[in-house]
């Protein structure tokens, strides 16, 4: 009842600064909102409001600052970990940013682009081309998820070797802070020293220190040429030297993705039209892609075909292909990204993010394995993904013939537990590209170092000390907002 | 005398825990470290610490936090801004990490190398280089500027324009919070999302939330070969032009350095050895570096007379010249590095290092230098730099035969807060840099926008309550430390 009525004082103060289209209470409206995509979080929600500018954003940040009412900012709501899912009291409002949806401008001489929160990935890629230029971060849900929720979640992906996270791409934010002002970072200086810097303690926060409304993203030439190589190799050591091998004589490697055989052979059993690169068996794979901005130099083609035949003899690789064509490369990647799925279609599985110092990742995955499956007989584990980064997807497999409910209600917890042990005494983090939203806040509250847990908490409550930006998610013990 | 009571409590705990080595209290030791080294600023200090480890400057703040002594850091004492300088009221302790001294570690495969906060910039280079190996940042004081000092206060220098500055270079930091606990973010983990990046918010803090301590560095590849070029031409906009033809054409572009005629006949004036790398008079010239990480492909020195041809061709260039050899090449950059200390010598002068947003510097130069001279009658303006990182350096000369003190004391200050006006008004900072320290501290308190100065004294609170960790520099009108 008092939650009702906080609401009731909230939608009021933005009645009266919101046009009547921004501001949804309608159950059945909102009702898509509550749960996040992969379905394991439920929430509820009193209204969801849809501000179109930054102007509004400060108004609905200002109102609830005034109510202490709770905003679960959401952009694509394509995230993993719960983060853009709000709690099941229902005092919560979702503040969605998917209106604020403008490119403001692609400036292609200065290799800048300003888009709102709301953008989606595609469509900020399909425009930089139109203008030979590219944003040089790509992933799964590129179709749906927004550029507010890819600078608040830190994103990743498939690129990362090159152009880092999103930490290293983005010149600029303009956000609301809980106090509901606005932080313009957008004139993307190169050069700021003007103290701390707001922009970088605002990517990957997760929407708890304040909301994103607007990114400047650094752009670089739009690829011209680009080829894609598989290899068969005998261990995650052998492909982190064939990784070096690469990189000690070009910069153009994008991408180099490593599965064990079973993750091919799982996607081969679960995509009937796609066919193993390779004849022979081999018990690693790697993925390698390269590229060129122009049509001068070595063909991206030549260039792979160049190092993987000295790779072959001097060890680095059993077997190798460059894909003769487009359509053969995208085969290819549609194996690398079919695993995830094809592992799941074998049975219950629990799916760890996480990173580990880049030299110790090739030990790490043999070990963690072999530790993992020690320890819970009958499981199986293995990590894929991106090697060069140090972060690979690392799953465990649930014995066959377990009734999956029991399995993942007694024993996932404790494998997870387990697993990010071994993370964290390898001095790794237990989210490497995911985040923390709600799914790993206990997790990260018994591992963080103490040091990191305090300072966290410390900045959490000096820039929104009322806790009304997405309370629950991030910070473990964050104060809820004080609702007396 | 109650400074003295505290002090003495301080100097009690450390020699519990500190060799008595590592505590001067002769002030015969202590002098030399009181003055800035352009001599602008000079303090007291009652005792110099001098840690050898990250255990012992932990213990230095413990002590500090339990006797709200406050720490001034310094490293090798070359900062431009005061910000290692104590203040007059003589109860603070000056903490050198200049024992700290140790490459911990330089792993050529993985690219990163460990650095304690002592090591000085060039001899981390000497021992990359030994690797085949380098750290791309550079700036004249390489010779003594220090790890520790150059993460605190995110240095730039030549090298921006293709490597950052050090936010982008640091993978992770070590350092010693304001409770004593240390942070430990030197796994350099190229993907970790868990939570806020207490590493960024170190970068560039001036000391004020945390002792840096270490750091992880990014490295490159050694230059096998480079090649500098001078180029003669009409403005900042053709020379704004010039870059992004060569930029368009390689990213092998490391250095592009602007400057007017006068800085030119000012550095030929004041160096008797120097000669003008071209026959005849222009307005505007240009100092372009290329370097590549081996012999394959095209020279440094064909690309840039390629580049330099076509530039000529297409009226972005009215000569040019590539150096012909090494000595030749380091003569040009002579002329470049001797423009600070001939402009000093025509006179008085203030120096501003300021940044706009790139595509603006061109217009911004032209314009804020006319301003300028219309304003203060009888000065003379110009700026000089990293046009491609959208930062000059910003000189007003005072007209001829003032009386210097009188002009330093009278009109100088105004000079300042003119040039800070205009840059503000430009979205850019009064600070590209150099920093803050104390030099500039009152002067952001007022331009900084009122959303970030909030943010920045939450979070100075929020992380050093006691107000110790470099009191007085960086954060405006931050709480001093509570001495009741």
């Amino acid at each position: 009842m008092l939650a009702a009525h906080v609401m009731t004082g909230f939608l009021d103060l933005l009645r009266a600064e919101l046009p009547d289209r921004a501001i949804v209470t309608d159950p059945d409206r909102i009702a898509p909102w509550l749960t996040d995509w992969r379905g394991r979080y439920r929430g509820r929600a009193a209204a969801l409001v849809e501000p179109a500018t930054t102007a509004e954003v400060a108004a609905v940040v200002r109102a609830a600052a005034a109510t202490r009412t709770p905003v679960v900012p959401q952009g694509g709501n394509t995230g993993m970990v719960g983060g853009a899912t709000p709690d099941e009291e229902g005092g919560a409002a979702i503040l969605s940013l998917r209106r604020l949806h403008r490119i403001r401008s692609i400036d292609a001489d200065a290799n800048v682009a300003v888009a709102e929160a709301g953008v989606v990935l595609q469509m900020l890629n399909d425009r930089a081309l139109e203008r030979e230029r590219r944003f040089p971060l790509t992933l799964g849900a590129r179709g749906s998820a927004t550029i507010g929720g890819l600078v608040s979640t830190n994103a990743g992906g498939t690129q990362v070797l090159r152009f880092g996270t999103m930490r290293g791409l983005v010149a600029g934010v303009e956000a609301v802070l809980a106090d509901g002002s606005v932080h313009d970072g957008l004139a993307a200086l190169p050069k700021d020293n003007r103290g701390y810097n707001l922009d970088q303690l605002l990517i990957g926060a997760e929407g708890t220190l304040g909301i994103v409304t607007a990114a400047a993203l650094r752009l670089v030439p739009a690829v011209a040429a680009r080829a894609v190589a598989w290899a068969g190799l005998r261990s995650p050591e052998v492909a982190m030297a064939l990784l070096r091998h690469c990189r000690s004589h070009t910069d153009r490697i994008e991408s180099f993705e490593i599965m064990p055989a079973e993750s091919l052979r799982a996607v081969l059993a679960h995509l009937p039209a796609a066919r193993a690169p390779l004849a022979g068996e081999h018990p690693w794979h790697v993925l390698i892609e390269a590229t060129a901005p122009d049509l001068d130099g070595e063909a991206p083609t030549a260039l792979l075909e160049r190092l993987l035949s000295d790779a072959l003899e001097a060890g680095l690789a059993d077997d190798a292909v460059v894909a003769a064509s487009e359509a053969q490369a995208d085969a290819f990647w549609t194996i690398r990204d079919s695993i995830s799925a094809a592992e799941r279609a074998q049975g219950p599985a629990t799916q760890h993010d996480i990173s580990v110092p880049v030299p110790a990742m090739p030990r790490f995955m043999i070990d963690a394995a072999a530790a993992c499956e020690a320890r819970f007989p009958g499981c199986h584990a293995s990590g894929f993904g991106h090697l060069g980064d140090g972060n690979v997807h690392f799953h465990v497999r649930a014995p066959a013939g377990v009734d999956p409910d029991r399995w993942y209600r007694d024993t996932a917890p404790e494998v997870t537990r387990f697993v990010h042990d071994l993370v964290t005494a390898a001095g790794g983090s237990i989210s490497a590209e995911h985040g923390i939203g709600q799914m790993k806040r206990d997790e990260l509250a018994r591992l963080l170092p103490p040091a990191r847990l305090r300072a966290m908490r410390a900045i959490k409550a000096a820039l929104d000390p009322l806790g009304i930006l997405n309370p629950g998610k991030l910070v473990p013990l964050a104060p809820g907002p004080d609702r007396q």
